[in-house]
């Protein structure tokens, strides 16, 4: 009676490794880079009978009255603490909302800590905390954890990683292959935040910013869109690698095109100045408390009537559509009046920011 | 209808931490030091309804036919390679082991992977070869993944976490606080081989040696167990810490003696040598793939027969029995006759042995 999906986040097809190839920052970046690792080295071995559904956890029917969803995060983000939030607050979100993001309840986090010589207790201790909180606010518990320590300078303070357990409503099938020509594509809120505070707190923006990270549990604004709508397709969170990867991923995995309106996109003006002084596509940004949704047309206006009214959907917003053509392919209606392609992220862009 | 039991492995009562502490290396070494850590930082943070039940997994009633048992193990053995296996082969044993000491079949492994830049793709390739390689053995499936990088020297090579789920058969109640007066200590072979490989592998012995980690999957050698008897009480693998640690564990969670025979535990002859040379004492030494049960008196040959019929369980023995006084304590009788108290691993020993 079991059967899993092999579920490592955003997998696609990817061109074969080199040989003598080393690990490089952009492989950890959420991008292309990261997809060819996952490709390359895990999902070969890791081989499971449903293979590669490449969702932010895994589906699993084990002889269960429910469904279980499965997820796991590592967190590394640097530095630990930043405007909005702290490793400890991410690592909580992050894995709730994966496990969320298929439908299912949270329900139970484990957390594994990997601590530097030389952290300060009182760091931990404040991590912890935040934890307690970001587990308290999303209603699921922290049941199980393990602690190793390291020697000076092989690790950066402390990283976390994150597994969840939660049960999927019954009949209920949301996924990264499950959109479809028609559907509309909802956005809960400004893109960048994240990615921006992070910067923020890493002195690297060269002027004062008020911008605070999204990061947040967000299964109490999907409760409520699942009560919204039986035809919610796909639900994701666009975190590494931004809006564009997880909408390119999207499109690859149900093999459609998507068009998106630029000027309904909302992105904070502090977020888009320091965008454009770096250089950067707030669409590559990574974000912690935001979520994609794919829905049925029809039911798009009471889904996003539903997010509006929760804390973490006041802003929410269409941003677009899903087309038939070109399959795989993101595109961009400028305000002009071009489109233009948005391919996914390629390499590094912004290393350690979750 | 949810419950969950916290559990971070091996917690007991300590003192407070005291201000401005810093994380040092005993911190991760499994003995007092780490409990008093997990006391003060993380079980006061993350009390659950029933609190602190201090096994390997976490028991959890939700809903579901069957119990659910969930744990996580951070992996940051150096080096990755050594006589006998491997952090890959480490991380998944390492789980599935914690998840079947509760009784549970373990089904599922999340694995998130810490790579650090720099970190050749060979290398990666043939860890996660092994995780294959153990994962089939156990019969258990790798569902859901997640990759970070981080900069040249801000990590090892590489660090694993994995948690695993299992389901736990009905009406089984296995635990560390389950041991009761009269009880039989089986030990399932030879202490100290992964300690020892380990230093080998990192030319700290001074001597040839032959010793290979004894890392292996242990729940087909459980299930051999189950099926020979109904009154397990408790079942642990001593890992960090080793035995005596381990042991120290049972009798504080079952406020009960522990009575041990010295020359019935089994050392093998090199590992005696280099503890000798080294100042080591093989009960503080880490296993990976042993496993101590505390049995009805009555049950004891049985569970010895099931076990000495598995691969990994061939070398087993009884090696003691528990006793009401004194409540906490682990006492040996030595050959001589004499009897010494044996305490719990006060700080590090060996660091980065798992």
């Amino acid at each position: 009676m079991t059967e899993a999906v092999l579920n490592i986040e955003g997998a696609v097809c990817a061109p074969p490794l080199t040989h003598n190839e080393q690990i490089v920052m952009g492989h950890g970046a959420g991008g292309r880079m990261s997809h060819q690792l996952i490709q390359k080295a895990f999902l070969s071995a890791f081989e499971n009978p449903a293979l590669g559904a490449g969702d932010d956890a895994a589906r699993l029917e084990s002889g269960f009255h429910e469904s279980l969803a499965i997820s796991t995060d590592c967190h590394v983000v640097f530095p630990l603490f930043f405007p909005g939030g702290d490793i400890g607050r991410l690592a909580v979100c992050g894995t709730v909302n994966d496990v969320a993001m298929l439908g299912a309840t949270p329900l139970y986090l484990t957390a594994g800590f990997i601590l530097e010589e030389g952290l300060p207790m009182e760091t931990l201790q404040r991590v912890v905390a935040s934890m307690k909180a970001a587990a308290g606010e999303a209603g699921v518990q922290i049941v199980a954890g393990d602690t190793k320590v390291v020697q000076r300078g092989k690790a950066d303070g402390l990283y976390i990683t994150t597994a969840g357990v939660g049960v999927i409503v019954p009949n209920l099938t949301i996924g990264g292959a499950q959109a479809k020509p028609g559907d509309m594509i909802l956005l809960s809120g400004s893109i960048g935040d994240h990615g921006i505070a992070v910067l923020d707190a890493r002195g690297e923006l060269g002027f004062q910013s008020t911008v605070e990270s999204d990061v947040a549990p967000l299964n109490h604004l999907i409760d409520a869109m699942l009560n919204a709508s039986k035809r919610l397709h796909v639900m994701r969170d666009p975190t590494r690698g931004g809006l564009a990867t997880t909408l390119n991923e999207i499109a690859t995995q149900s093999n459609v095109g998507i068009l998106l309106k630029e000027e309904t996109i909302p992105v904070r003006r502090e977020v888009a100045a320091a965008c454009e002084m770096l250089g950067f596509d707030p669409l590559y940004i990574a974000n912690e408390g935001k979520l994609v949704a794919i829905v049925a047309r029809e039911d798009a206006e009471a889904v996003l009537r539903a997010m509006r009214a929760t804390r973490y959907g006041e802003e929410a917003v269409v941003i677009g559509e899903v087309t038939a053509e070109p399959p795989g392919r993101v595109l961009v209606r400028t305000t002009l009046g071009s489109t233009r392609i948005v391919d996914m992220l390629a390499g590094e862009m912004l290393p350690r920011i979750c």
